[in-house]
């Protein structure tokens, strides 16, 4: 029925769509939705504690005996660097003054950590089906615990050079991160924005650059997308904007009303909230301060400035000062169920590539 | 046999391929070439005199009966500006010094004009089947007088916004430009680079919002390419960089020679040739003074300053000046003829969505 059953055989799913594990974004609900309507469902774990990800994923495995990904960072943690932060801390008086806040009050950036031996007991405990890693991929001994379980490893390339580190080290299907993706870019190899491909151009590069499947993501938010990316040589793909309009998005309601009228041209990668490039909607901050600021401190540290700022416009119904993600297509996201929405696409994707065959 | 046949009706054309346009690096050969082939071929005109425009389309209409595709330029030209002018001679001073060039010598920017009367009596004279602009269009006058004649108008948008008002404005197709297209931007209605869509978000956006066939360009370099266009909803591609590489091609030995070694993460936007983005590979000059500097000169005149050191850099075999226009997917290309490269991405595209029906 499909065009190519490696990413369906891999995981052991039915559709070929992954969600987006989005931190803050979404949750069990989530997951358990995406997973039953035969995609496979993610739990981003990134902004959680092990014993939150430990209860999120009881849940899941409560509702659904379905694959579930389950998905971590890997970054390195940065040294303090009180001058760079002092210097950053600055160019927020001006909004602490506008506001009234003190500048002295603001919190510490939300606790990205990195994979490490605590969520790796975790994995070794609950079994999830699949791993998938953002920035890369954990050391080697923790990678080599992961391997050992028999959990499908995945993780995201933003170039070529990306795609084959991953399928070097371990990967059993790499994701093609193409430049209109929503929120952090998996960037590990390289920090330059600028040339980073688009979907289009790094999907078939990457198809011809190693022998793992290929997960396209970026830009794709309906069932045209999907069927594109099959033609493009993906076996299948992963989608974020399109989840984050579902009813068991997490988001807040000022971000749901930004992406509803949200532009092809409205977003840009920007470095401001967490320190490292993310695609979100362009607003005040991101104007002002950003979009890519060299003064920002190292991710994940670089958003506890903007804590007090952010809450404080939100509270007035503002959503100038928050992290507002979204990929370059929202726009041909429309609201509804997380079932209903997988279910949606992939029918649409089996439609369209069933008008596409030549007639003779 | 091809699953959309708008663009082919509209234009007269077998394949629904379009010979991007790509001033100074094409002439009559690659036009008559891809015509022949079935396709639409073009000659860009951005850079010739009438009296060499005239001579160019006499040899193409000498080789074939088929249609021809004319495109021009339509920005403003712009007022002197000599103090950002010595501003910008100043950057250059450290290479004149390094190449032993005297920095008086800079020579004026190759005249870029736009599309004028005399160039509108020429298009009355050898009545083109198809006229095609970049940076939106001509005024209404110029441009009623190539409607009346009968030819059909193309143009490119590069936004949402951009597509509505071109076919508001009487094109009968548009050229979707995503972020991966190699060459200059065809933005008119917003200098903003950061929020550009790619290929793959831009195309079904553009296919919502107009009445008119959408011709998909940017990072579109293969059979795969132009198979996912169509599932994205394009009644066509427009294809540049993949013919930059074919034989007809003018393009010198070392643009040749560093398109053949290209890289999917190797090129960036850049004003410093011409003082508009333009996506072409990273080279020394581009890394240095660009990749886009907020002193470059308004286009076209920002390249003259760099024609000596351009030209010295040359002549010692180094392209480090040089403008090296591509996409960011020419590693895709191969060497060949037009006609047969051409021929062969048709080959290609239909095998390609032959695959891709879904098997019951």
């Amino acid at each position: 029925m499909w065009p190519d059953r490696r990413l369906l055989d891999l995981l052991g799913i039915e559709l070929p769509i992954i969600q987006a594990p989005m931190a803050g974004a979404t949750d069990a609900a989530m997951s358990v939705a995406v997973s039953e309507s035969g995609g496979l469902g993610s739990l981003p774990c990134a902004l959680l504690t092990a014993e939150r990800a430990r209860a999120e994923i009881g849940v899941i495995r409560q509702h659904t005996n379905r694959p579930l990904n389950v998905n971590f960072f890997c970054h390195s943690m940065p040294d303090p660097d009180p001058a760079r932060e002092k210097i950053w801390r600055s160019r927020f008086d001006p909004y602490c003054a506008e506001l009234g806040l003190d500048p002295s009050s603001t919190a510490p950036a939300p606790g990205r950590a990195p994979f490490n031996d605590e969520m790796c007991d975790l994995v070794e405990e609950l079994a999830p089906e699949v791993v998938s890693f953002h920035f890369g991929l954990p050391e080697p001994r923790l990678l080599g615990r992961v391997k050992r379980l028999g959990c499908k490893v995945l993780s995201s390339a933003t170039t070529v050079d990306e795609a084959r580190w991953l399928a070097d080290h371990g990967c059993d299907a790499v994701i093609a991160q193409g430049y209109e993706a929503g929120g952090h870019r998996g960037m590990f190899l390289t920090d330059a924005v600028d040339p980073q491909p688009g979907t289009m151009a790094l999907v078939p590069q990457v198809v011809d650059a190693i022998g793992v499947p290929v997960v396209a993501a970026g830009g794709i938010a309906d069932g045209r997308g999907i069927a594109a990316a099959f033609a493009l040589g993906a076996a299948g793909v992963q989608i974020g904007t399109a989840y984050l309009l579902a009813s068991e998005s997490t988001i807040s309601g000022l971000h749901r009303a930004a992406l509803a009228t949200a532009r092809d041209d409205g977003t840009v990668q920007t470095n401001v909230f967490t320190g490292r490039p993310a695609r979100g909607l362009i607003n005040r901050v991101v104007r002002e301060i950003g979009p890519m600021s060299p003064d920002a401190p190292a991710f994940p540290t670089a958003g506890g400035v903007m804590a007090a700022i952010r809450a404080a416009a939100e509270a007035a119904g503002s959503s100038e000062f928050s992290p507002l993600w979204s990929g370059q297509a929202a726009s041909l996201s429309r609201p509804g169920s997380a079932l209903e929405l997988t279910r949606a696409l992939a029918a649409d994707a089996l439609e369209r590539l069933g008008t596409l065959a030549p007639r003779h």
